[in-house]
């Protein structure tokens, strides 16, 4: 069994919540029982927004994530982009955008060269990124881009209640239709199951399909897509040895005691999975990408302008976002 | 201020769990303070039922809505289709067809000559109905033509945490894409402001109305029809002087919070509806139809011909459906 080593927290968006999150993790770390990590940032810049929070913590600079495990019990270690990073709380200018970047390519290179456990990554806005040349359609992408993926990665939502991974994401609902194939469906499941074994400890994952379409088709009556699509993914991969079972009306299948039955539902399309999940209630909720080769968990909230350097944004799903970060760790860990 | 009249509520499907849920509804009407209400049935049928569930009740016939109100007290009251119904719990046949239709026919004439005062449904099975010939896609549908509206009704789901009503229903996603206009949502908005002035009581109905696509297409970068038609459409509801406001990205608007903001979310797809309703719990939930002449309501479950005869269906869903048909009923009058 390796060593838990210490958990790569990005910059993230500097007008965003990010820092205000990160800094109200570490001063809440004892009741948290937050995992040691390192935030990859200007120590200056969280200085000066730990003052304007009122939240008078340690701030350390540190020169290697290694140091991060001897320096997390006194202050908030902060591995530095090298810049002074200028941005006022809820004025995002793209004059940021390569630290932004650069902080997110820092914390792939540690974890892939086996310094940090898990790349743990603050919220983005994309429209900053894209004015600057950024091309990808968000953290995901950019990720396995950086890992040299072959194959898509998968996001997938967890929270106490629920887990839910998407076979289609960031599309329009008419994209998302046109997306769907059975090759995709078969692709989210394996990294799902290979995930849930792996990372969560799940000797036989149960994993629900959802149906497309209102009752998951009625025969056909309300569309196709189950009988030509879903259901034959959903064969290929029992004769697979995978338990996968559906299609499920999509309605249906989230309710109290359904949820209950598998270990993640597959959900066709974006608001399939996310309407649920976040109806039940999401300040637990953690984003992780799986199929990348590291472990890359983030907050599922986005960069809450309205509210950046107030102080009142929750630190509860970064947190969640850590500790799951960090299970997954010891999960893998252990299975070596 | 009118009387209150006895509620018609129709066979349903009798291989399916409406007689088992009357049954219980009206041997439990103290306890769960059912309003008075008669069935459309063949008493035969429904006292053999009776005696297989082991519920043993009175039940009498009756020779007008109006002897309803005498008889509830001591026994069901039912008034009959006038030839006996045969069927088997679980085992769905043609030969019951034209009584279902019979009853539903029946209800509709008690309701819209004034001696009943709304129309309750049990679930009927669709197949079964249109191998006889029936050309409607549900109950909906046959009773806006038998009421003969001029405009489709609308289907709105109403449980004690939500309210949600549906731009499309019964249709493929592909198909609810299509379907999807400025005019239908503007006609679904108004008819719900209208019921949840003139049946719910609410003097100034907050309509939340959600987008299509994931994050509301975030300015279009994930599809257009927020910016295209469904942003027109409520511009055109405030210059209407409707509280209509959105569009609202789909999976943030059904949290704890957030549905507490508005009186009914407007979807526009049936999931979109029914998965935070059903996700949040649905026992008591009830279905409504608006824009009908009169008040129907029905609970939200089908046949569920596995366990019918079995005296295991829940009664919960159509004593709320009573209820709320009772209540709905007092609230019209009240305004009249």
């Amino acid at each position: 069994m390796s060593q838990m080593l210490p958990l790569a927290l990005t910059m993230g968006e500097p007008a965003g919540i990010g820092g205000d999150i990160s800094i109200k993790t570490w001063a809440n770390r004892k009741h948290n029982n937050v995992p040691i990590f390192f935030i990859i940032d200007d120590p200056e810049r969280l200085r000066s927004l730990a003052r304007r929070l009122g939240i008078d913590i340690p701030i350390k600079e540190i020169q290697s994530a290694e140091a991060a495990d001897k320096t997390f019990s006194e202050a908030l270690p902060v591995l530095s982009l090298g810049v002074n990073v200028k941005s006022q709380p809820g004025k995002p200018t793209g004059n940021t955008a390569k630290s932004v970047i650069k902080s997110i390519e820092t914390a792939v290179k540690l974890v892939m060269g086996g310094s940090a456990g898990a790349v743990v990554t603050n919220p983005i806005n994309k429209a900053v990124l894209i004015s600057e040349g950024f091309e990808f359609p968000g953290h995901t992408e950019f990720l396995a881009h950086l890992a040299k993926c072959q194959q898509s990665p998968v996001m997938m939502l967890t929270s106490p209640e629920l887990r839910v991974a998407l076979v289609t994401i960031h599309v329009s609902i008419s994209n998302a239709v046109k997306q769907l194939s059975a090759e995709r469906i078969i692709h989210v499941a394996k990294v799902c199951n290979a995930a849930l074994k792996n990372d969560f400890g799940i000797a036989n994952p149960k994993i629900a399909v959802a149906g497309l379409n209102p009752h998951a088709g009625e025969s056909g009556l309300m569309g196709n897509e189950e009988i030509e699509i879903i259901l034959p993914a959903i064969k290929a991969l029992q004769d697979d040895g995978i338990d996968a079972f559906g299609p499920y009306p999509p309605d249906t299948m989230f309710g109290k005691r359904e949820r209950k039955k598998y270990d993640v539902a597959l959900c066709m399309y974006h608001d399939q999975g996310l309407i649920p999940l976040k109806t039940i209630g999401f300040d637990q909720g953690v984003n992780v990408t799986l199929g990348l080769p590291f472990i890359r968990t983030s907050p599922d909230h986005g960069t809450a302008f309205d509210i950046a350097g107030s102080g009142s944004a929750s630190e509860e799903s970064l947190v969640a976002a850590l500790k799951a970060a960090a299970q997954m760790q010891l999960t893998s860990n252990t299975k070596e």
